[in-house]
């Protein structure tokens, strides 16, 4: 569609909506219509969320105040705490990022895709880094951090996972070395001590290793509106719901 | 500026950004140049993100993968746990959404703003709702569930606060009620009982009011980068980090 064809219909259609009450309209545009953003700007619409291939306006058109929902505000994450029989760990030095070079042995790490639950990503990541099979445990500790990327924040899930197999296949375009460690040589790295973030995490992670430490276990629940999610929370203090 | 301007300026710097090796070239669009929105398109950009008054946009010019950081995917709510020495809980009853006119007598509950620590945002939510003060305690349990807005996800933390106050003044543009009820007879509701995410989530705050159980609470720590975050794990079973 061109934008002279756009223009008059869309202003009708404005039209109309205000007179039926409309509170506000959305024009989702495929990347393909990007002639048609500037049309739509000029007649109101501010941008509201953009994915690779689309671009959301909205257009508040009521009197009343405005009540859209907020747009997404932040990037979940996963770091993942697997231990073996022998009290070692599954680690990994990253071929990029800040930890490149630095020698540094940390937990696979990742990003929660869309939609995709958190235990999920955390078997995903770790099978995908280091081919090894998982199960969840636990959610042991969390991070909300700030201005991750562009203004947005990050909260960033330790997961406690047990391992279902032990031979390392080191994924090779991020990955550049993967390995068993003693969970107390990964805890004394002196990049880990001089780290509060990172001393706490690795002291809470020994903790739970000696068995006395309770975290939050996923349970599946169903929500008012039907849909199955799961809820996190201490089910050591709480084994019935 | 205008198209024909921008485009040759832009065909000249892209060319010179490959030559000396650059992976991505970012565009930023504040909502006045939505002209150049598809003039940029043209020449290969595609949309990263975008916020009322600007659209982010990317073209990947490397050969090797494309790494670029992942949009956000997660909107961020809070609900509030508030008890006061009377084993009695702060409630209210919403004019709009989808508890409207059902006569349920819900927790205070909003969404984190950007940039917001979560602690802040049940203080400032529940202050907002029904003027009363509190501290922060715990996070008892948290809940992620997916499409909740678009195609986007939502993590929704149940929070723990002490009043400091106890006077209600509610807010009258939101709120059609609020009171403080007897914690037994908030879980009794018909409504709760009936769907198990909201009983759950109930039963863990029956038992946190008999203090049988541990949450997650924040504690300050310093990322490896130098920023102020809060870590959230069981203090109580580990006192010292």
């Amino acid at each position: 569609m061109d934008s002279e064809a756009f223009v008059p219909l869309l202003r009708a259609s404005l039209s109309q909506w205000k007179q039926r009450g409309k509170r506000a309209v959305w024009i989702k545009l495929p990347i393909e219509l990007a002639n048609l953003v500037e049309p739509a700007v000029k007649e109101g619409f501010k941008y509201h969320h953009a994915e690779p291939d689309y671009v959301m306006l909205v257009n508040w058109i009521s009197k009343s105040t405005n009540s859209l929902p907020k747009n997404a505000s932040h990037r979940v994450g996963i770091s993942a705490f697997v231990m073996n029989d022998k009290r070692e760990v599954l680690v990994v030095q990253e071929k990029s990022g800040k930890f490149k070079g630095t020698g540094v042995w940390k937990f696979p790490t990742g990003v929660v895709d869309e939609g995709e639950d958190i235990s999920m990503a955390a078997i995903r990541e770790v099978k995908e880094e280091t081919g090894i099979d998982t199960e969840f445990v636990e959610i042991l500790a969390f991070r909300q951090s700030h201005k991750s990327f562009f203004t947005k924040s990050d909260l960033l899930f330790v997961c406690m996972l047990r391992p279902r197999s032990f031979d390392i296949q080191k994924q090779d375009t991020e990955i550049e070395a993967a390995q068993w460690m003693p969970v107390e040589e990964y805890a004394e790295q002196a990049f880990m001590k001089r780290h509060d973030s990172f001393s706490s995490v690795a002291k809470v992670c020994l903790t739970k290793s000696e068995k006395e430490y309770a975290g939050f276990s996923p349970i599946p629940r169903t929500t008012a509106s039907g849909k199955t999610t799961y809820l996190y929370f201490n089910t050591k203090d709480l084994t019935q719901v």
